[in-house]
């Protein structure tokens, strides 16, 4: 533990890795909700290894309760057109843990929010004195609509100095209730803000769009692009 | 249906797929205006489905109609001194649809105005008490100049809680008139400024010129760049 | 000229591409500044056009003067120790021309002023009411220090809505001076303040540093990365 | 002298490039820290000199003392499962020197300090009146705790108009007690927190996922992506 920690640079001793709890490292390798989906044979294998799933989430620890963020990519798909579109959309995938003891959380117990593009836009705009609360119903429209809740509130400090960051989950199905609450500082949730702006176009799907063209068909049929009129009042 | 909208963590009814209207399904290979000029013998292709055309716009359904966003690049030309310039300027389109029932919006007679860097210069400095208003002649400097006009105007609700999106055209040679208007809220418009920040150097061009030096002409010949002397005084 | 206009979706007859002007076209070529230094060979060249010489300038034409904006990568140099060093800074180059009719500008006598990422710090930070201005000499610290003095000023608008920026060349030893002025919207300098924050990092050579790990050392060698005490602390 | 010093488009005598200096000419190869642990064979070398250590400090040199900022990467481990995780965190590197003559500073009693994700996050939401105080311990959790501190402050001139930047090191094992101060611009910390919110997501790994996924996993298996429920409401 020694050696992990001296390579923390941290001036508060709330913040620590998960890493550090030997009771968490053999799940480190379940840790990886960020890019579950992606495969061992993608394109960039032969770059190194972006191939493999990486694991590299934003966590805040604090006394009764921990949150990690980090950004979901959408998936696509191919058309028969050729055409490839969103399959399953991005998001910021939070997952809360309760404390269990001395810097130890029951990741065994957890509980997973997935921040829409939209929900983000919302946090990314909170000033100061701003709060907000988003609601999720996992089984909407099915038969189960309505029988578990989840609500995520963000909240500002009375001093406006940080915010509460909360997770309630309420289960019929199961009969439970599961709360968590996390103190946010300031800095903490202005990485969370940067973060999150830097990941919007990323969880849209924009970057594919805009890394795309720019490799591309630079001029590989000038004549045929110039004779292309304004694509805005085509049919 | 079930299938796809548990895919959709949304707070709210209002917010749903095109892709879940079974009616545009046969259609979302059209909807590909953003990349419509990408050829499909592109280098990336070796990379994957980059080679392909990508669509992800961000949409926005309400009531009575609904809008995209979708960056399309710049298209570059090779001048015979083997400089690439910008050919045809890039833009975020936006594309309107009126709601033609529930969930159901009409494809077939959208409307298209293209957001030109500098109008997306005006959106992305929009204050919460801020409108603007663009006016575009598709035939302008034609015959025609004159005969189709098309506005778009963005302005805040009364309670400073979002704007309200309106385009209208006016087609003299059809004699039409369309209109469409989308309430927005604070969240959405968020995520429209933010997306449309990260977009802009690339509807630009610039991230052509950043990308291009950063892995090339390093130190091919430190000693013709270290006599250059700074370009800024030279004719 | 009508082709090329139909594709400018501008809604102000003052908005028009240098390449319009038929007197202008021919000079294209020239309008390389900002990439003038990158050689035909370097190894993205298999990538596509990427090896060319880009020239994307966002350009702001007005009544009595123009100017563009246009990033300048750094320079690298590689020392014998094997660590590539920044050799020549980067910049973002204006480059201004005065109006010489209906549509033309004098490329011929065009001026630039070359922003440091320090001046490029000022500019991304003015509020609507604030100015600034900065001073250059091109020949400062070689025998004819003084002769040559630039200065570029960005000052609001009585109104607070846009600014002017002007540039002034007094050469002493040509005995000249010129001076241009051109009226920037708020729309506009938000296109400029986007465009440059997003030039900065790379006009920094940050980009370098951030690509050049993402791909390459990972788990290459775990174990003495992780025999590695934090770096703050080692001499 | 002359001929580097032409390359500086400076406004102000105080900006010199420490490579100006010939006393420290001969370690510029030191000047590596921020990608001192990259390895000479990775994947990139085939592109060029991206392989190779890049040094690109933004550095503020003032009359007593200077500083640098660089962005250090986080490293990446391999674990069995095939997930990459993160070894070493990233930080923002400064590196403080004291004036020891004319544009001279003294490079072999610098001092580091490392800015961890969250204390950056407090660096790019000051406001022009705030102030901020970082404290290191490089020996937390040794034996030798306590012994050696290190304390960050950034407090604001008197007159708003730029910060003091201070770096204090106490160490009571060498009985020595180190102070730097740095006066800086408004400018200049503009500069600072446009570069370190650029290289935030970097430092936390988070470009590592956002470019993973977006070149591989695209319709390989589309049917499988399809049946993927939400990831949000998966234990």
């Amino acid at each position: 533990m020694l050696k992990l920690s001296r390579m923390l640079p941290s001036s508060s001793s709330r913040h620590h890795l998960l890493e550090v709890l030997s009771s968490r490292k053999a799940q480190v390798g379940d840790f990886t909700y960020s890019t579950g989906f992606s495969t061992a044979t993608n394109n960039y294998a032969a770059k190194g290894y972006t191939s493999d799933r990486v694991s590299a989430p934003y966590s805040i620890y604090k006394g009764k309760a921990a949150f990690s963020l980090s950004p979901c990519l959408p998936t696509f798909t191919k058309l028969d057109s050729g055409t490839v579109v969103v399959d399953r959309r991005g998001s910021i995938m939070m997952i809360f843990m309760h404390a269990i003891g001395e810097r130890k959380y029951d990741w065994e117990k957890r509980q997973r929010f997935a921040l829409s593009a939209t929900e983000v836009g919302s946090l990314i705009t909170m000033g100061p004195q701003d709060s907000c609360e988003f609601f999720h119903d996992p089984s909407m429209l099915s038969s189960n609509a309505g029988q578990v809740r989840k609500s995520l509130s963000i909240k500002p400090h009375a001093n406006s100095n940080g915010y509460f960051v909360s997770l309630t989950v309420v289960n019929n199905l199961l009969n439970t209730k599961d709360s968590f609450s996390v103190p946010v500082t300031t800095a903490e949730f202005a990485v969370m803000k940067t973060a999150c702006s830097f990941a919007l176009p990323h969880i849209m799907g924009w970057d594919r769009i805009t890394n795309q063209q720019s490799g591309g068909t630079v001029g590989l049929q000038p004549k045929l692009a110039s004779q292309v009129l304004d694509l805005e009042w085509e049919k």
